[in-house]
């Protein structure tokens, strides 16, 4: 495989994820830091050779450029157990990576920036409006895993896969955006489970 | 393949792209109608049966229910020119797929089904707290788009993948969420490509 830059900022669970992914399948991974507070995914430079959508993670593969957390550990991740093999189990994978980026991510990620690295104090009026409807979601979303877990170890058939690595991202670090997870024995266990896993390293 | 059963609302630019992408590949799909305004896809019997996260589009491969439009396009195109044949192709298609759910449909899909479904008049206040930022990153997302279609004709490699299908669902519906097109050339250009496209269908 080419070389391999992640582009990151390490409080980033998006960037983890890819972390997590390229340790599990030992691949060797260089770390280019950004500090997303201080604007430098924004710089001019950064816009025109990293990413155009001025965000990150971004997967570097030789000269060419990745965005997209779920994009970049699905790269990672072809050909090894981490996706599944049949074509109904690769789909559903991508169901939950989907889910994740769409009822998860925007709210209980997003809700543990504010609170945890902008700080409630400095949040704007429409940030502030959303701070109730973006608990409320994540607090569904937090209950569908629950309901999916209960009498299964892994989201989609009987192993860890992408899925598993991309919800578990901001779900262990959900206490940070203010998400109490003693009522969900099940993603409890299934956090331990994914942490118990050969090569797992931590979010920092 | 297994009987194929669409679960939709045929309003739904995300019910839309499953079935452009069928319709596209030449693959029978059957159709049962939900009307989402009135609840149709939280009763008990759809959450337990079909999606327990109470959503529509969800495609029915024989017995097992796959929810997520573009989880459900990738099941469709596997095996065809839909999907580019090799790795990193594959993984910058999902790259556009994952931005269209998270920059794109939330600020595009989500506007134009405010205003022209629920109506600007019966929107909650933390809802029109978000109309000025979504319009703002809606209106991001389109000019990312148009940049990106500057000398080429579509957003991976030389043909259509289910890249421009997932973005061309919504974006080609945007003036319906107040989004005018006149100033996107590049778009413009690749939205007729794909209407050009042998076995096209409309959204309705």
């Amino acid at each position: 495989m080419e070389d391999l830059i992640l582009h990151e900022d390490r409080r980033s669970g998006n960037c983890y994820k890819i972390r997590l992914t390229a340790a599990l399948l030992g691949l060797p991974l260089e770390r280019r830091e950004y500090d997303i507070m201080k604007g430098e995914t924004r710089t001019p430079e950064f816009l025109a050779t990293v990413n155009a959508n001025g965000r990150i993670p971004v997967l570097q593969v030789g000269r060419r450029f990745l965005p997209e957390s779920n994009a970049a550990c699905f790269f990672l991740g072809e050909g090894s157990p981490l996706i599944p093999a049949d074509a109904f189990g690769r789909a559903d994978m991508l169901r939950w990576m989907f889910f994740e980026q769409y009822n998860h991510e925007p709210n209980i990620a997003t809700l543990r920036f504010w609170l945890a690295y902008i700080g409630e104090a400095n949040l704007t009026e429409p940030q502030r409006a959303q701070l109730l409807p973006k608990r409320m979601a994540g607090q569904q979303a937090l209950e569908l895993m629950e309901q999916e877990l209960k009498g299964r170890d892994w989201f989609v058939g009987q192993a860890c896969t992408l899925a598993d690595i991309s919800l578990y991202a901001y779900t262990h670090v959900a206490e940070a955006a203010g998400f109490g997870l003693e009522n969900f024995p099940g993603i409890c266990a299934w956090l331990a489970r994914i942490a118990a896993l050969p090569g797992y390293v931590t979010m920092d």
